[in-house]
């Protein structure tokens, strides 16, 4: 029997996430979680079942959920799925340990694992189980919620570009769409929410190579109908160049304290670009995934993924996952609180 | 029978030159042509024959040959083709077009034809397949001593980079190495003579989607024993912040008079990344790629190549071929006759 068996969408357990979006990210009733498996598309999507901790960690490790909400809110239903049997202090320790160890980078992992362990050690060990899953929740719900607001905080940064009622020609990298997320996304959040106000839009989509996270892009943008163009990651100077780009969204997998922003490997380069051409670019995530405790991008690790990713056979291969770009070149951030210069976060501050 | 022979090295025409180097780019004896086969690298090194314009044409249009030298030399063989039958004015006029419309941006393509167009014109009908024959020879031949004294000519900046005998971490983009040549290379041409001199060297090889020719640069690199390693084009900005690049050294397409250059597309985000951090940027090429009609950057046209490149099955796709890297990102040009500035090319006008 395999290990995890894959089911088809009418076999998820709740029927009213469907009807609104027809493949959910992620989603559970309290005994286990159905995940959207992001290795299978765009050819084909499937849900995958997870029931135990070590397949939502495996889950989080092969990138069958990726982008650093998301993952966030795995990694809390897997805490959850990691107290099945019981509550004790060491199932507990071991779960967060075992999703702790699954991606350096993404600060919302920990962030996630942090409060959940916050909660769960106030708990008696009896009612943890139930603990976590009311916990894990709450983190999705409030993803869904923070992700709905960056929409709105970002949506004036896009009416701003728009000139004379012309096309918004927006650039992304990577995947910070609705399915980086529980829902609606962080980059392209705004982007959603002006289609949804009727604004004309069309957004060039990196491929993001090694992983091609350019196609789930094109694959959610497509599903909701907005205008948009696959490019080879190479091609964003050459864009920018040609006036062809009014302004720049990425997601972000760890924000320093001064701004300095991590993200999908090649961000950099496109922010090099925006700057040389005055083209505004914008860096939009959750608070959670600010790290005040980290002062400046250079303490940020970057993982390094497997040689495979580049298909390359035995050639040498050097695969960084991430980036970092500096806080200068970051016109502004976009949060769940609103929209703030990159060195003036402590104003978010908890 | 199939339109081309697929040939095994050993029927090669030129055993001579077999001993010297195991896949020559081009070679022929007078008759017939024999291309390597860069669709089908580095998966298999195969031999193909070209016995007709339209063989020739076909080759260049689909990248069997590919780098700007390479077109130029293949294109001149081409029009000594399409001789076969008769020099008539028609013949010769036919072939210029047919070969011409191959490639847009690659200049040496036209610089091939113009110079062999001059050469047949001035020649009666009935010696103009010896005639064109013996050009292409010279052109192919040129091609060759003009790269070796590439390498000679950049040598010295590698050797300028070198701090108290480290390795010199050499970055380029694309291939132009000795399979984007008739031999030697352009950019990677110093690497070599600096690998025959004895200088310790790596080179990051750039993946370069959507073609991936980065891997064309790792198996010739591999052959030739130089050690090196394959990145993602997005990891160019990340290796550079973090110190690992000593140079960056890439061929042209075409060189506008200004020094603009226009290259595989993704050149223009690492000089832009070279810029920031300070590292040395360098354009190898011949005189033959540099067009003194084009007066700027702005006047090259960028080819379009199809959306099936990027593998995106129905997803809208641009394609844009080359960019353009503006002269004052550029700290030099390498030709055979030195190294000069790029905003000072007039001196090598000819």
């Amino acid at each position: 029997m395999p290990l995890r068996q894959r089911e088809k969408i009418q076999t998820l357990p709740r029927q009213a996430e469907l009807t609104r979006e027809r493949h959910p990210t992620i989603v559970e009733d309290g005994t286990y979680v159905l995940i959207l498996d992001q290795t299978r598309l765009p050819r084909e999507a499937e849900m995958l079942r997870l029931t135990s901790l070590d397949e939502a960690a495996q889950a989080i490790r092969v990138m069958q959920v990726r982008g650093a909400p998301l993952i966030g809110a795995t990694a809390a239903y897997g805490v959850a799925l990691g107290l099945a049997e019981d509550g004790s202090d060491a199932h507990l320790g071991h779960a967060l340990a075992t999703l702790a160890a699954t991606r350096p980078t993404a600060v919302n992992l920990h962030w996630a694992l942090a409060r959940m362990q916050r909660v769960l050690e106030k708990s008696a060990p009896a009612v943890r189980r139930n603990v976590a899953w009311q916990e894990a929740r709450a983190i999705a719900d409030e993803d869904k919620a923070a992700n709905s607001a960056i929409g709105q905080n970002g949506l004036p940064l896009l009416k701003a570009v728009q000139h004379a009622g012309r096309i918004i020609n927006v650039m992304t990298h990577c995947n910070a769409g609705r399915l980086a997320t529980v829902e609606h996304g962080t980059a392209i959040a705004p982007v959603y929410a002006a289609h949804a106000a009727g604004l004309p839009l069309h957004v060039w989509v990196s491929e993001t190579r090694p992983r091609n996270q350019g196609l789930l892009t094109a694959w959610e943008l497509s599903e909701a109908g907005v205008p948009h163009t696959l490019i080879a990651d190479n091609a964003a100077g050459l864009l920018m160049m040609q006036g062809k780009v009014d302004l720049i969204i990425v997601g972000a997998d760890r924000i320093a304290a001064n701004g300095d922003t991590a993200n999908k490997v090649g961000t950099y380069l496109k922010a090099l670009a925006a700057h040389a051409h005055g083209v505004p670019f914008y860096v939009a995530a959750p608070l959670s995934t600010i790290d005040f405790e980290c002062a400046t991008g250079v303490a940020i690790p970057i993982e390094e993924r497997s040689a495979e990713e580049l298909g390359a056979g035995t050639t040498p291969v050097a695969n960084p996952a991430f980036d970092v770009t500096p806080a200068h070149l970051i016109g502004a951030i976009i949060s769940e609180r609103g929209v703030a210069p990159a060195g003036a976060l402590w104003q978010w501050q908890p």
